[in-house]
């Protein structure tokens, strides 16, 4: 990870931030040896906000989680990889019932302050008897240097691990933010089977809490796409314990501003994470439209050019093919003057006010062949901007999803 | 063609209706040697309507036609293949122009009776040098039997040639409904790179004609998907011209639902053959949602599973993964309750009440190794249903995708 805006802690996740511990751990869910029971504790009652799915169809630990997330309070969160527990009917909620029951107990803490997430193979009930010992295994190797082995354990077709932290001064103490993440297929607006996992030592009001983490989710994970499918189990938990002693934030507060944009930091260095990681993905692309009517109009433009197929495709055979992001702005709902906009790969203006440049095919093809691709948009209407990320479409991708169950 | 209700006319299209002309010839629009401009003309006036992109950002073509049907008459259409003639700013619109007063100088007929489309690479000027004498040597070669030229003339990365045409007797007449389709990539609900042109001898009330082209076009070219992108150039174009002497349809009259039931039958089964034709595809995805409170609800949901990616890699993959089913109706805004629905891969039931059924894998393998995989959704709380068509997303498609432009 690089270029903060905020101090890096180098190797930073989510047992950076004081109080806070993890593990992972390996309970053959689905393959053996391979970590897949992740715990993360505070050490004292935290403030917890979520945001989920808006998948009709929801996870059982999702329906519970959202359940338990409106006390505000929280104390752990256990996660398993390789089962989705979705579709599995009343079981599903038993199953996951049982996997807080068996945290709080070993914990000592009560069943309520525990949240869960699963993430895998959909409509396959959970292996209850490999995942509960792995549960014990997982809370007692609970560390303050956890972090990176929790985030191992949550990957699922994730090629890397994903974590980061970053830290400021607020009321002369340091607060720290860090978190993990796993995401790779199926990635889109409005959550994705993504989990992600922010923990701080800040004191946040819990309202105040619920509405943080929803505006950094909406300029992070909600602007990540990589095939347009929406799970059943997405996920972001943030839990806020308060150990570094500034006073407790809420709106109107000095400090917000820069708690807000630090948690927005980590979550938008995630989500980049995964676009770079989307499932088969050798490049990120990364997509600004500048100068929209509104905010909404830039959003859904630059979301809609992330997500086209067409242009994914493009991208990977390195074909500076203009049009399609012209077209896939046109048909996201955006509204703006086709006849005004301009158009960037990279450095490389390809069109202006709607129509094809001549431009140097050789320095397109060098913005192509890099590791991130650039676009800019300018709809030459407005002052709004909005911010997408996506990976290009491969034969790798088509790969991995045409055998995934088995 | 096959498993039409109405009489199918043996290798029909765009001329087996009475009083229709066509050509297709090869003018180097793109490719040397390939047909590439097609012209479809009636003998006399005949009702038109047209159904056009939703793309906010549309091509010159398009702007023109939707200008031009709304005096509800017309005489022919110029096509051309290997150029959309799309973001191209006011030459764009000229050359559109200049292509219609060609056709109609040379057919001696009004220039605004003449109406234009063109699919291709978008963002190039048209090669006017090359498609002028084109529509020479198309205007020249309009005949009868020219329905199957003109059809090869319209194909881009299509394999095969799409038309077809049926005939039902009218008050005592035969009625000839006929079609020819281009599609292949970017076929998305509300149209898709596609351009269709049915022609027939019925004589329609203007009106009316334009209500039951939107009726074939919503259950249609609006239900199939190949990869969610919505071109700039998507065009479908009804024309007919009473030849077969009916007394004209208008609402109400006894023979409006058998008109609209071809009509419909030939803009499924084009749009069909577009799916399975769909870049890079082996396989055609048939999803039909049953039992649904609203159509609509229903509608939604069925295109949402044929075009989710994750879905139709599965399908290439021959992975029987009915959670990609249940999860990709989940996230497509439609009401239902997932606690009821039951998932059939064609005779094999995958699951029952939301969730997962033992199921014979052999038995699943075997219809997902089928030219047609057929996905049956009952949602099992009302009694509206909708069909949408798809195809498997594979390794050609990345490839064809790739490298379109250059």
């Amino acid at each position: 990870m690089s270029g903060f805006k905020f101090k890096e802690v180098p190797g930073g996740g989510v047992t950076s931030a004081l109080g806070f511990k993890a593990s992972g751990v390996a309970a053959g869910v689905k393959y053996i040896g391979k970590r897949d029971i992740a715990v993360v504790y505070s050490d004292c009652e935290a403030t917890v906000a979520g945001v989920f799915t808006t998948n009709t169809v929801k996870a059982s630990s999702v329906l519970l989680n959202m359940e338990r997330v409106k006390s505000g309070k929280a104390r752990a969160v256990v996660v398993n990889s390789g089962n989705a527990n979705a579709c599995n009917g009343p079981r599903g909620m038993e199953d996951a019932r049982s996997m807080t029951a068996e945290t709080a107990r070993l914990l000592g803490i009560p069943e309520e302050s525990v949240l869960v997430c699963s993430t895998g193979v959909i409509g396959q009930p959970m292996p209850m008897d490999r995942v509960l010992p792995g549960i014990g295994k997982a809370v007692e190797a609970l560390s303050e240097n956890g972090g990176r082995d929790a985030a191992e354990a949550i990957m699922t077709t994730d090629t890397e691990i994903k974590e980061c932290a970053v830290s400021f001064e607020l009321d002369g103490r340091t607060v720290t933010v860090g978190g993990m993440a796993k995401g790779s297929g199926m990635l889109h607006p409005n959550m994705a089977t993504m989990l992600c996992f922010v923990t701080t030592d800040a004191a946040v009001e819990p309202g105040y809490m619920k509405e943080l983490v929803k505006y950094a989710a909406d300029r992070s994970f909600n602007m990540v796409t990589v095939d347009g499918d929406s799970s059943t189990n997405d996920s972001l938990l943030a839990l806020a314990n308060g150990r570094a002693g500034n006073s407790k934030l809420k709106a109107g507060h000095a400090g917000c501003d820069i708690f807000r944009d630090a948690l927005t930091e980590v979550c938008v260095s995630l989500a980049k994470a995964m676009a770079r990681d989307g499932e088969g993905a050798t490049k990120l692309i990364e997509v600004k439209v500048v100068n929209a009517p509104t905010e909404k109009d830039a959003s859904l433009a630059a979301r809609s050019v992330a997500s086209s197929t067409l242009f994914k495709a493009a991208v990977f055979g390195r074909d500076a093919n203009w049009g399609r992001i012209l077209c896939a702005a046109g048909y996201s709902g955006a509204q703006f003057n086709p006849d005004a906009v301009d158009i960037f790969l990279g450095n490389v203006q390809v069109a202006s006010g709607g129509q094809g440049l001549p431009f140097d095919e050789e320095a397109a093809l060098a913005v192509l062949s890099g590791d991130t691709v650039n676009v800019l948009i300018d709809f030459r209407e407005g002052t709004y901007g909005a911010v997408a990320w996506g990976c290009d479409l491969t034969y790798e991708y088509v790969k991995i999803n045409g055998d995934y169950r088995t």
